[in-house]
């Protein structure tokens, strides 16, 4: 498994399963005099933890994260910064629960792809590193990030767009933000919110599960961050949210409905606001050819829903080769949209930063 | 700028403007011993050049590849292979015409953010490195990739999905592979073709353009392909589709449609077909867990619609800071979703032969 | 600092200080199936650990070497392996010993280097990452690598060279190999041996420090090894040894003698050994073209005497740019040449296997 | 073959072989703005190019380059540079004078590795890619880091320190600097390098070659560039070096001699100059921890005998697996060592530019 690492100079790399004794990441690039600690980066993880609400996981994690590198006393030092966090959860009773069902495919899950990929030796606790719990390390690296931003005047909301069919209306930036976190679903506008964890409810009643679409804006992002061709602000944007687990989908600004415009509505006319340039419009939600325009800076995520259910379901057992049924006795989340609220804030934060650093890298120092 | 290389171990570097001397291109990590010529790769770069239709920009290009490096005698040596292709486009006259327009944003192109990225230098010649016309190299590469696959038993079909609001209705993937490149727009449907053209004409005829959608499906792959958790195989298809120019959205499989769906329906259940292990439906578009399932990989690319335009915009001088208007004066397509083809296969190509390559070198060697 | 990461396919990442609170690393690319124990990791450790004789520093430290993930029932599953090493000498104690001296250079060691790049924040206990201590990390990494070379055939061993001016004799691989290990100065002839330990002892009696040469044999590496022109082997080798702290000078085979030779003298002559091509002599080290030819990769490595000592020195505080003089008071070892030996092997190691399995990533399969 | 690429942030991507139609390469990283004309690339090209004295190969080539890209009336606009050389030799009359002894291993060459690597399909016409040929491109890149190096200070100097058995005494840099580059061998030094110049003569007379000693030395580079611990300034310099063909030693500042010193003797004092903080010597050559001290950092590189000799030797055909001999008929130098001069200030160039631009991406910006 060759993909542990994200960034070109603000690099994160990650390690660690659902049941194994731990998480760890190490960031690199942060640079040497920024204030940092355990606290600062635990906040962003008690948003993503599991057991916070009636839809939401019952498995019970403290996420507790500790530094062990790369700050001296409370400052960062320029070294790599390791980072753990405990699996506490992962005993042999609730390790125990998994080992029944190892050789049956969970629909919806990796369990055959990582059987393909690996062969029996793979992880096969509940389903190991590609269950979501890796998303806690990419938090605990995005609060890093996100420390970066700020004096670059970046900030990053993510909240929930649509759940089971129930969508957000529109709203302005200031309205999100303020509302954004509000649990237990994340969504800024309270009856849509509403309407959204009835839903779930009635999901989870059901044994069944919901899928829905995140928004994650960035406002402030400078003009010029992105390398084309190939590492454009919105290819990489596309890769980092795409490689969230669940994520089948992906669009900037205005996105799939750019199919059925016309050039002459989907083009921003710029036009001077206070001096500066701007956009009348952002269908490009903040990127042309690759590179931010200053505008708000708008990405969508669709994700499906969790694919672990009540309901029996029908399957094979790989290792046998022959049909079986299968049903979920373990923990789960009837719907994961808002926990991805914080995961997707920090794959933005993660990426913006590593552009920010880029382009910093590439600035020319005239002779004087 | 930093993106210029695409790839791990099948890497290809690109560089080169719509109006420069040149495109060039290195491809590494192409193995000793298989047959390559020029007429092969140019069999592709055929299929994306310009001046082809009447819904095509009336840009003449040759686009005449060559082999500089790689190969001896018609056989690949295992050296990086370098390509190029001339701009015949490329003379003082027609580059002259943009010359009276460079402090313009041009709406909708990468004018304006390439200034705040790269100031007065950048290349202002129709947008330089941001024009479609690097593409070009995209699909030699390409070319290359899809030889290398070709043994493993890969196959790369793309169409277009939808154009103008108009959408090719489900057919079999026989019935796409056979009629999916058939022109001028490659839509597999004779129906749907026509209406498209229909919409495409007309847009051409008011000096407007259409956005659409291009479908990429990949059949024969493997499973077991894909390096989770950063380089997922989705998520570096959805880098790799993401980057070419105009690709606003990019999903997977049932794509954004997941948001409204249960799990209990889109689970794709597992059964024996034949003795192996296969799926009943492919919501997953092939890949679970970031990791090929070995069914039909598919893609679905947002096209926005041709930012150049005929009909006269609002917009500012970027260097004056002050309002202004612009009507396209060159070469342009109402439309590059068929032409899009091509480039969405090349890039499905090289990620795909990129982590074959990647799983192969993780190949375990039991002591014998 | 950006430069945590060595290896393209075999993957392996570090971090930490000498006084934080542990070593991490980060190992990615080992495929599934493969039996792995900390015990079988902590042989390696034990060989560099410090305390071990009259002339290596007297810090204690267990070096107890944890795996956090990638492992599952003692077989390894494909997922990154995450390891962390305690620094149990890093109490409040054994830090304040530090402080003290925090704006004085030490001679020879990279504080001054540190505080140009990082500045006051920079970790400034026995210089942080400069420390030798990161080593610890790589030797574990090198002990995973060696697990994979094994059943390539490949086997790895180090020894002391020349030591405060004493040279080893010239002897047979077989002779190196079965006496290179022994304590305290890993030279394999023990009349050498006795002669380099008296010169360490009396320079440890006059507060002083001894320098040395280090050889390193890589036995059974297949030819083929090398990524020209860049990524050659022996130019990664160099990289990987001269990465090492305190290490000034690499060379491969006949080295710095090749200066003095002619070219009748020092090309290799080929012929043919039981059917297989081999050559009469080495004077390449194993390596031609940056391509391994199967001999035995020879590579030496000029370590420079320890920095730390107890006389006093002539230097400068820098935060208030003033003269001073400096005498080392914290732990120390008069020569860190036979501490070297477990670390050039393991960056021998990591460097093979990386380069084992990017050839394998280039395998050509043909059509069947 | 993987290893096309040298550099993080200044990356240079190269391909071509000794007689293929052209040597290419693509620099990425340039920032916009800077005057940059085929010319000032070619003074560089010219010190490299053969056929310039009695002890230089007789192949003719004009060495002429071409930017393809990445420059617009002759400044550069950020996108990535292409260059092209055309390999004018590479006419069927010399290809065929190869063909003969394509199946023979030529001795210190790296004609069997090669083999052993890509099979019969390896470019077998003077040893393709491994050719000093792709040298060119090298020398071409680094004319354009040094170009960006000027502004921020920093000059580079290379030499012939070592001949045939001869010597350059010990001399100033601002000497060294002076007379560094006069031909034929390029010692500073007009007595060495009239002896150097003899023995070169002598050995062409007897049909074989010299090896020598090549040190470069880099002033004005600002203490705090490198990435530690595997991305250390002397790590990669030490890559950068031992990857150009025929070096088989590197060595920075006291080099292998510190194997002989004691640490009092090594450490170099630092002391208060005109306020600023320097050392009395420069044993470590300008590099303490992986990172520059602000002092010349010195570079040495054991350069082997030229392989092509005209005696006759002992070799076998690697086809038949059967003993033969071989003598050159082909083109060669007695001694490469003056041509590796413009090839080394390329190298530490090209890794400098790196690391001044890696540090630029980590400056902190302080909240306002």
């Amino acid at each position: 498994m060759l993909g542990n690492t994200f960034g070109r100079v603000f690099r994160v790399t990650t390690a660690g399963e659902a049941f194994g004794p731990a998480l760890v990441g190490i960031v690199e690039g942060v640079p040497a005099g920024i204030p940092l600690t355990e606290a600062e980066i635990q906040r962003d993880l008690d948003r993503r933890k599991p057991g916070q609400s009636a839809i939401s996981t019952p498995r019970q994690e403290s996420d507790r994260v500790r530094i062990l590198s790369g700050t001296l006393d409370g400052v960062t030092t320029g070294a790599p910064i390791a980072l753990v966090i405990d699996n506490e959860w992962a005993t042999l009773k609730h390790i125990a629960a998994y080992a029944d069902e190892k050789d049956i495919i969970k629909p919806g899950h990796a369990t055959y792809t990582y059987f393909a990929k690996f062969g029996v030796h793979r992880d096969w606790v509940a389903d190991g590193r590609a269950n979501g719990r890796e998303t806690a390390m990419r938090v605990a690296a995005g609060a890093i990030a996100k420390k970066l931003l700020a004096p670059i005047g970046v900030e990053i909301v993510a909240y929930t767009k649509e759940l089971g069919g129930v969508r957000c209306p529109e709203m302005s930036y200031e309205r999100i933000k303020e509302h954004a976190d509000e649990p237990p679903v994340r969504c800024p506008d309270p009856e849509a919110a509403e309407r959204m964890l009835e839903r779930a409810l009635d999901a989870k009643a059901k044994g069944d599960s919901l899928g829905g679409i995140v928004e994650v804006i960035a406002r402030g992002v400078p003009a010029g961050l992105g390398e084309p061709v190939f590492d454009k602000l919105d290819a990489n944007l596309a890769r980092a949210m795409m490689s969230i687990g669940s994520v089948k989908g992906v669009e900037i600004g205005a996105g799939f409905a750019v199919a059925g415009m016309k050039g002459s509505e989907n083009n921003d006319p710029p036009y001077i606001r206070e001096g500066q340039i701007a956009f009348r419009t952002n269908n490009a939600g903040g990127i042309l050819g690759g590179i931010s325009t200053g505008e708000d800076i708008i990405v969508r995520l669709a994700v499906k829903p969790t694919p672990t259910i009540a309901l029996e379901q029908e399957t094979v057992d790989m290792v046998r080769r022959r049909s079986s049924t299968f049903r979920c006795k373990t923990a789960t989340d009837p719907t994961i949209v808002p926990r991805m609220i914080p995961i997707a804030e920090a794959m933005m934060a993660i990426t913006l930063i590593d552009h920010a650093m880029l382009a910093r890298s590439q600035e020319h120092r005239k002779e004087s």
